[in-house]
This record gives structure tokens, sequence and C-alpha cells, in this order.
């Protein structure tokens, strides 16, 4: 059943790849028009099958366009829409990738009217372009979407279908309840990582051991800090306020660690640290996660 | 070629259990007694081949045995070093598989004398028991062994060439050196895990979407928090000021990604997430892992 006869794609890289290729696998669009500025990643995501059609010209790309995916980094999404505005058609419903919803979603709302619905699909990797794109990238993953009183219906019931059809499972929330929630579950996590590596990497100048001295715990628990820093300074800015207060209740419990170590209460570290391993279990078995 | 006629491995769980298996398949001893205190682990540990015979009574153990190999969890070597230590042979050589140094060594030289040679293979995982033992655990890892000017030159030549024949790489450090930079290396990265999930899990409380908004980030920001609690209060408090100093320059980094942050200073956050990128791929291209 197709979603839609012609998908633009902007920004084909690995998100924007694998819409594209689950798009084609699943036979929900006859054809994706993927957009991106460089030759290199255009001639990528049509040879991985990504795209039917490339282009560097966004506002072309959408002209005959029923659905565009924007999948820019979240710095630019608001840009690409007031750009491509002019020349889409009247009922082409539009809807974004970006991992923060608040600005996006009042922005492109402002740009866009009620065509617009604000998208999140919790998948990803840290990883890009469109070579490590996955047809099966969104499967068992949530998919965060956040209609506003101002969303037209058949729009929201477009992405949710598209959202179903991905594989993934579509989850209503308002922008700032998901911007929230994402600054602890997904934000948090890389700021961590970025100051983990920074630590242990001042110690490596220190003495040069240190490398042989990192574990797969090491390697493990800054693999985040491995993903693009440009892309993350401009996530971390859009959700500026959550990511600060899920960093403070973050400095709030490595403190408490902290305190049970200076006064060497091993009953209340051990405490905070099983209180850890069963805070772990319990998001993993309510989320859509494998161990 | 047999490294030891008779190895007790004290602790058969899944270092022990794979120090067990290593022995075994590699023809490096001709018997391997496995010693723990629950009949479930010793039951494991035969089953999978990681000991010919097993036993609860470690005095017992190390009455044949050339070579003993101490894999208690730390808070417990020193104790099972003074409890073995009227049964070892005289020629009998004793080592230790844990993750501190420094007490450790101080209490076992002070008990065992000469033949007594701190080492730690930094290798491991998050489970526990013998039913996760491999025959290859070790190899390719750095294997850190710590001898003191009092230490006998013939134990220090048998456990090295117990390092290296087991596919280890070994690294000589004194202990002072090895617990400050695994503070940084090993420990602070568990304690961060540990407050991660905390932090997250208290998020989740508020908010039980939360869950469904935590990706492949989070779940492997937060697997090493998936370890056994009173194994890392044990570590972490064996290494008590060399984790408090490793938490210290981590806070400190993490205050500067705050403060880029609260200043909406996007190139100074571009510039130490980017700082923190490579100073991750220098760690692992001078050490022994992968990425």
């Amino acid at each position: 059943m197709l979603i839609a006869d012609t998908v633009a794609v902007i920004g084909i890289g690995l998100i924007g790849g694998s819409y594209g290729l689950a798009l084609k696998a699943r036979g929900l669009a006859r054809c994706v028009i993927g957009v991106a500025r460089r030759e290199t990643t255009r001639h990528i995501a049509r040879s991985v099958g990504a795209a039917d059609e490339t282009t560097d010209d966004a506002r072309e790309a959408v002209r005959e366009a029923d659905l565009v995916i924007l999948c820019t980094p979240v710095g630019s999404i608001a840009d690409m829409a007031q750009h491509i505005a002019p020349t889409l058609q009247r009922d082409c419903v539009v809807t974004d990738a970006g991992s923060t919803k608040v600005g996006i979603v009042r922005d492109c709302e402002a740009i866009l009217g009620r065509r617009f619905v604000g998208g999140h699909p919790m998948a990803g990797s840290h990883e890009t372009g469109p070579q490590w794109a996955r047809a099966d990238l969104f499967v068992g993953a949530t998919y965060v979407l956040t209609p506003t009183p101002q969303t037209d219906p058949a729009a929201l019931e477009t992405v949710r279908t598209l959202a179903e059809k991905l594989g993934a499972r579509p989850l209503l929330l308002d922008a700032l309840t998901h911007d929230e929630l994402v600054a602890f579950t997904s934000h948090l996590p890389h700021v961590v990582a970025f100051a983990l590596a920074n630590a242990v990497a001042a110690k490596q100048k220190e003495n040069p051991h240190a490398a042989q001295l990192a574990a797969s715990g090491f390697r493990d628990m800054t693999r985040l800090a491995a993903s693009d820093p440009q892309l993350w300074t401009d996530i971390c800015l859009a959700n500026r306020d959550a990511v600060l207060t899920a960093i403070a209740e973050f400095e709030r419990q490595l403190r408490a660690l902290k305190s049970a170590l200076v006064d060497e209460d091993a009953t209340g570290f051990t405490a905070a640290l099983r209180a850890a391993v069963e805070g772990r279990a319990s998001m993993l078995e309510h989320g859509s996660l494998g161990k």
C-alpha cells in the first residue's frame, strides 16, 4: 500500500537513507527523491538504493512530492522548511526526524501551517552517511509524533501510518515533554560520554600507559563520543534548558556516590549501585530495547 | 609446555573459570583445581571444563599446587592469602587477578612474602559466574604485573610467562600507577554508568514514557551499570583516593561542557566535543582494543 506517490527526503544520510530504503523495500512510495548538498552523498544514496533520484535542489525536489521528510541537522530544519515552502504542493504533508521538537515544531508550524507534523524516530547510530542506512532501522523503535492543536488530523494520520508501516511504534507526546525526556535518555548519555572521553584523555596525556589499561568498559562507555561534534552541538543547544536539567540530576546522583565514597559508606554506596541496576533493568523492561 | 603441574584457582567465576579453560586448552597445566563456596558454581565450573576438580576448601586445594591464582573479589583476596598461607608448598607461586593493586600487594606480600606477584588481566565483562568463562578471554588483553623490589624474580617470571601463554600482553607497573590509571580507564566509567542509570531512572519515575524514549545510546552507556554492586563497592572503596581524583577530573570536564551550554557558546562546545572524539580515538589507537 502506497503512503505517498512521491516522497522527498531532504538530507539523505543515515536516517534519511534509511527512510528511503524502507519506503522502497516495503512498497510505501513509488518514487523517493533524495536531497543532499554533496555529490558524494547523492551518489552513495543512489548506489545503495536509498533514493530513485537525487538532487541538491530541495525546492525542485519537493515540487512533485506528496510527503516531505526533513532529515537535515536539527539546527537547519526550520531554515529548510522556509526554503521549500514556496514550491510545496497544496496537499503535501511535511514531517521531520529531528532529535529535538519544541523549537522545530514552533518554527515549522509557523512556516508550513497545519500540514507539518513533528516526528522523532528513536533510532540511529553514531555513524553518518547513507552508506550506513538500513531498511530495518526503525523496526521496533519508538517513533514520537508531536502534533499540536493546530495540526491537520489527516496529516497526522499520514505520518502515524508512515511510522507504523516502517515497523516502528508511534507515540504521541507534546513537544516539551518529548524534549525533557530525550534530554535524559539520549542527550545526557552523549554529554556524559564526551566528558568521560575528555577526562580519560587528560589522564592519558599525563601517562600514556592509560591507553593500554583501557578495556571494553572504556570503549563501550565512550562509543557515543565518536558522534559528530557539530550535530551534537546543534542538538544540545536546541534543547539547552532540558539538557542542563538532566546534567544537574546526573551531577546530583554522582555527588551521592562520591559522598558515600568519601565517607567510606559501603552500605550507602552499594545501595546506590543496586538502585542503578534496578532502575536500568526497569527502563529496559518497559522500553522497546533489548539488553 | 607446562607452566605448572597443578594450579589452584580460588574463586572460579568468570575470570577464574577463564584461567581454568585457558590453562587446559593451551596445555599449560596438568591439573586445575577450582575453589568456590557454592556447589552450583563448582558444578558449573566442572561441567564447562574450567576445572578438573573442585572443592570449597581452599586450604586443601593449594596443598599440591605449584601456582595459585586468587580470583576472589578484591575485598577478600588478602584474607584468602592469610587463609591458605599455612598449607602452601614451599616453592608455590601465588598471584591474583584483582582490579586494584596497592592494598592487595601490600597485604599479600606481608603475608606470603617474595612468592607473591600482583596481577591484573584487563579483561572481563559485567557477567559473573563460570558459565561465562572463555578460554580466549585474555587474548590480546593488557595484563598488568606489579612486582615490588622484594618480589622473587623467578616468581615474576612464572607469572609473566603465564600472562604471555594466555595470549595477553604483560605490562609491568608499580601498584600505585596501576591504581591511578585504572581509576580513570575502568572505575570511573563504572561510577559514571551507575550515576547515569540513577539519573535516568529518576526521570522515569516522574514520567514512565522515558523508558520508551531510551534508545541504544542509553542501553550502551549504562551496560556497566548491570555490574555486580557488591563487587564494585569493594573495588571503588579499595581504590578510593584514585577514584575520587578521577571523578573530580570528570566533573571538571562536565562543568566545561555545561558552561559552554549555559553561555550558548557553540564554538567552545563543539571544540570540547571534538577534543573528546580525538582523545577517544587516540586511546583506542594506542590501546589493545578494537573500536
